[in-house]
């Protein structure tokens, strides 16, 4: 057992914290103010592209790939890394090519494509040259239960014909955006866990429709493409363009959303550092009955157990990776689901304590906690709510035996 | 002690929820879509007119002004009345002519305004013909500790004149504001509590601007006239628009500030009822593994709590009331004090409860859930975050003597 | 609407405040050193005798009855006394003939009775001369579940045959108590709802042992005669101590179960007053880093959020009363089911907090927290632990109608 | 990274879970008759002896030592056996010669020991011949300010004289504690942090009296020898008693209070696996409703939320253990404040809960949950409140340099 950080890991840290420092961090009011100036239009702010060609060349670039065309490291040399992106997620992610929902996509191509899916797609995301959306959710059905997912995804004779709705596709509105994965019914009739396929659309098939972005908590997300509410209404494509073998739609996804959840949770823990910065810098600075509020009791007891909090969560999440390292995703799916539980509230707490350290300032457009705060909450329910994850668990606790076995009572 | 609304209570509110069923609720939509249409305006929807014309007609008007013009009710009269506005905080109180922060500078003007300043403000704000705003946070000083207050207001002749900058100036954006109420420094060298001064400033003063419009968590709140940032550079008025006695500016604002604590504790009682209704009606209806989420033990405990926590609130808040009306709003800062921290944070966690219910289409505009809880949320802030009121309560408990003595230890 | 108490309450208050500070708490000390010097006797302290005959002579007793040979009180009369007894949860009730389980079976006997029953056993519980007890759950049964009931109660000619095993009845270790109100199953093949009746049972009758105490977080909870495990092996009563009709043991159970539920909330109200008065005690005089406690932030919130959630709490608990009192029981369990999940957990925390303040005085036997806290932990389980009743008060919700309809999603 | 225990110590928790479940399990049942039968004696058990000789005879003894004369092993090589020893933490300490308070004086002795007191005391400690106690709290000072020691050890020739009172020194009522080290005042004119030292005081010393124990929760510790209140009256010892240099008490024993603390939160993961393992089994077996606790969803998120805070809790302390072992105590003193302040309280919570889902057997005698929770509880306290733990960590975020400096606001 041991704590520290490989050598290899630590010089990337360095390289990845300076790009973070005079790239990443400067861009956000740029990128803000971009985006502000053209408010119908739902692409990356120019200074995007400068960040990815700049990454491209300091080779922080599709860091999160293990398999060939990636960095090659593993999910806990991963993690610290996706951690600084965490700091700023609206832009760090996208600049290293290394956002959701490309990187599962990505994941998914490289692991189950055909040799034209992959020079079709995968290359050009690898690439960063255009985006990627997975379109699985839907409005009329609990997400939380995914047997629930009833799109059509009819055989008709050479084509796939797609029939349903969409919601919570993300990043659906970005013009950029030219594939999605859909996840729908082939087999109607099979049993359950055999009915459900993934086939790639693009983006402008006849038939595809995105009505609308949904919100969350105020935001637009516009900085990544929305959360698209698609309509597909006869939607055609080539038999050829299933993804993985048919009736295995869920064990297909599993293989990206293990690795998404504990995505999503390495940057939260550079989102909750990001707080932590935060509040330690205003209470430092603002006065308040005469003395700074880092001497106030209440503000050192929020910072103390920010710091506990975050550390425990950030701990956890390593070992999650470690296990998916040394015993593959399945096994490690309750690490993961323990993570998916524990890192979304935390940081969501740590977030609020920041926004009430600093008042109206952490709720407003001055300081980026705001948005933290909507992207954490918004992880208690992407991704499955935390209730999914707390049955699983339960489930496997009760089915586990103790180290010990009780002999009283 | 009795717990039964009055008769002439039960009638008002029997008829303000008629009101608000038939002409409120319905509106929310065509309200959200009228403002989205001009999303460079910061007027209210067309509809506001219809909704406050009615509300006069039926004489639900002024119903939280005890004083003459208003509805002769008392506070704890109020409660249930503004609670029953609560469940759709961005339009009821307006259309009701009760909406913050109106009724505030409505009760100082009553109290404390010459028949100059009544006729040309506050007749026209009781009629429903002009908004109002209260310009007192600064940028630069800490909101918890007023004291902190620094924006000038030197005597020039027969003059004042103002230098400064305040911010979540509330409803300033809003065309139809015509005046301010601005807290100053008019004698710096008179001891702390005498050298604080409001004057009244109309919003077309040469020197006045409203540079922007803080945000919410992601929310513009235009539909109340946003949160305006002003800055006050030199800004004249006549020393006549002096607003209670020199010096006194805290004592009068306290004056407001009580009432308008209290009174956004009534609203958000009704807003937590509101996410009440929203989160059992969605899980009787909405199904998962093949039962409504009703039948989930997780999901009851989290009905159970949230009606226990809020009943709990609605309670503290009566009682606040009740004293206020008994004793006078100084006696009953305490019973005031402890709504302010307890509703807030109650109602936060009953929406985000909700919110989790739902899943995403909580966090999105498809409810009202995502906008209530920003509300909530805001108000752990606004006027006086909760630790500037738990410290105060904590020094009222020290000094007082316990209703028996201990005698042990 | 009102929140003040009668004249008649103020009066009987102030007289109960002087006997709880003259009699009561200077007892305490004594009380503890009279049983710690009786390490094997189960009977009350000698104390108990000279209490008892104080109050009655003052006219505080049997306070809680409000039938013919109690006080004549309203439960919304009897709850601000019954306050001032849960300061001293060990004695005062007891002292004032106001003690569970007493209180309920007196209240069972008084409506369901005999005139012989009432002779042979209400007229000297009203007097005090002997105790009772109350003897339901069993160890083999889910409490949550009273369906789980399976004592027998076999019908043989002219008696009843009880066999089976009960524990948590508290008070029969102690000497005085003389007989159980034993729930079972005198009707197996009845319809659920049906099955079950109570019956009255000397302790001394042969077959009846009383095997044990069960101890409550280390307390063995002498002062009111233990936890009894209970051995009924073939236990003969006649046919005439059946108590209310026969099938209706749940009926029954609930007439004294509602009140009985709701006594203990009220005196936990003053149970956390006394940790309230304890804890702002130590703060004010105990010193660290140079300044007393009271001047740290961490505690003065901590002091603030007692007294805010002690003041919810009582405000729930009064509200339960009045409901009961203007409805009845019945009409008033959710009130009362609100009251009884809301108020341990409160005072749970609120004891505990006081402990924190005190540091290891706060646990151990040199102040009255430790007892305290373990009996606010015990009403979290005793008479329904806190998720049935969270269940019955989620059906209610759901089975509600919404003052208003939702128009939207 | 890596979180892998090395093969050295699955084979010591492989022979050490034998030992457990084989002998000291079964031992809790007879210990507690045994203590039962004996009330007014403070000697361990008889099966004690049984169990430590088994214990010395399979090497199984002093793990916690890394100097001479113990076992060796790392912190880090030593959390997950004291984890173990914490599933019965009344029993398996003392059976394996590693039970606060004895560990931290054995290591004092070790570091700060001459010669002729290593012979005298730390060769029978290590032997399990006799025991030990730390005399440092005093009833008259605030723990949680160590400047607040007052106990006086004034220089006479050749000897020191003691005069004060302490309390909460843990064993010394045991029959076999032989030897208390006491903190005083030896140079009151000295500047702070060089007013006080530790002297070897022999229980037995003419001056020295054990007024009583203090209770924790209902428990006397009897197990444990108390919680001695002890009244130095003018005893006398050898100058060559001091431990240690001279003003220098607190330097010397911070170097037990860092391991110390770190001991208590690994045994303490191991009581929370316990209650875990306690609420599962109790889960799966017990009916209410018509079906096993096991598949309600309450039980599960408590079951789930107990799993992810335990483990998240244990990575925290080992990676205190990893930085003591590659820092020293010292540099990892944040990391064994985080670990005091989250372990105790995460423990706290999942006894809590284990014991809720007990009912009342779980506040009783008949699992070990109470004691288990008292045991939790009293941690909050002892060894530093987590307040003082609280402090420390903020300050040391208020001076560190975050990762990445913010460039906005």
């Amino acid at each position: 057992m041991d704590f520290e950080y490989s050598p290899k890991v630590v010089d990337l840290q360095s390289r990845l914290a300076t790009f973070m420092q005079e790239r990443v961090l400067p861009a956000e009011a740029i990128a803000a103010e971009q985006l502000a100036s053209r408010p119908d239009r739902w692409d990356a702010p120019p200074i995007m592209a400068d960040l990815k060609a700049s990454a491209k060349r300091q080779g922080l670039w599709n860091l999160f790939l293990p398999e060939s065309g990636g960095a090659g490291l593993t999910n806990l040399e991963y993690a610290p890394l996706a951690e600084l992106t965490g700091w700023s997620p609206a832009i760090a992610p996208e600049a290293l090519n290394c956002s959701a929902p490309d990187t599962g996509n990505m994941e998914l191509l490289a692991r189950y494509g055909t040799p034209d899916q992959k020079q079709q797609w995968l290359t050009p995301l690898l690439d960063g040259e255009i985006r990627s959306c997975f379109s699985m959710t839907e409005p009329d059905a609990a997400g939380s239960d995914a047997n629930n997912v009833r799109l059509e995804i009819a055989a008709d004779g050479d084509e796939w014909v797609l029939t349903g709705r969409k919601w919570w596709t993300t990043a659906a509105l970005r013009d950029d955006c030219r594939v999605a994965m859909v996840m729908g019914v082939t087999d109607p009739d099979a049993p359950a866990g055999a009915r459900h396929s993934i086939v790639l659309v693009p983006m402008d098939t006849a038939g595809l429709t995105v009505v609308r972005s949904t919100s969350v908590l105020g935001f637009d997300d516009r900085h990544e493409g929305g959360h698209g509410e698609l309509v597909y209404d006869g939607v055609r494509v080539p038999k050829g363009n299933l993804l993985g073998p048919r009736g295995k739609g869920f064990a297909v996804a599993q293989a990206r959303l293990g690795p998404g959840r504990i995505h999503h949770c390495m940057r939260l823990i550079g989102t909750a550092e990001r707080a932590i910065a935060l509040m330690t810098a205003r209470a430092r600075t603002r006065v308040a009955f005469g003395r700074p509020l880092a001497e106030e009791g209440v503000v050192q007891a929020t910072v103390a157990d920010a710091r506990i909090a975050v550390d425990a969560a950030r701990l956890t999440v390593l070992r999650a990776a470690w296990r998916m390292d040394a015993e593959g995703a399945k096994a490690a799916r309750h690490d993961i689901a323990a993570a998916k539980v524990l890192v979304p509230s935390t940081v969501k707490k740590v977030v609020d304590d920041a926004i009430q350290i600093f008042g109206g300032a952490g709720l407003s457009q001055d300081t980026p906690l705001a948005m933290l705060y909507a992207h954490a909450r918004f992880l208690q329910i992407a991704d499955g709510p935390d209730q999914v994850h707390r049955r699983s668990l339960a489930r496997a606790e009760f089915a586990a035996a103790p180290v010990l076995r009780e002999v009283r009572g």
